[in-house]
């Protein structure tokens, strides 16, 4: 089924008109969504999680943005490295990562 | 706050790179977007209900696809002139619009 477990958003500024422009996209949006797919691959997860870029999600001084839902936790000031930390921790050990959520 | 109720995500085929293709895109997801904006205004739920656009969400053939969290609700073949039945029925309901349901 293609419905994931986990569903992790990374706001890429990924304009609808194809501009490519953002804060969270020159803050290495692109780099997060690569590790997460990685990770994901890695950890042999990519039945169960699942990462999609998004579009702006409004609270660009607090990007880079990575929403997992359905638990609807976001986290703010993400970059590459804290990647690993947010798999293990949240999306294989079910702990949020309070140093990064909003 | 910034988190709402209901995060409505739209595939709108935006690629990371900015490249602007993708089945999604061509069947009307830009429509779609303006058209949740314009209910979500019109309706005064601003603060509750959030529509961002995604990247391909990677089963284009029902496409295009409207995904609502943190419910875990799959749109499928969605088109602008279903955006009122699903703010009305859903997202003001509580009833997931079943003949669009994947």
């Amino acid at each position: 089924m293609y419905k994931p477990k986990h569903h992790i958003f990374v706001c890429s500024s990924s304009r609808i008109n194809g501009e490519q422009k953002g804060f969270c996209l020159q803050k290495g949006a692109v780099d997060i969504v690569n590790s997460f797919m990685e990770e994901i691959m890695e950890r042999e997860l990519d039945g169960d999680v699942m990462v999609t870029n998004t579009g702006c999600i409004g609270i660009c001084s607090k990007g880079p943005i990575v929403i997992v839902y359905p638990e609807g936790v976001w986290y703010g000031s993400v970059t590459a490295d804290d990647v690993e930390e947010i798999m293990d921790s949240h999306i294989e050990g079910g702990e949020v990562v309070a140093r990064l959520a909003l």
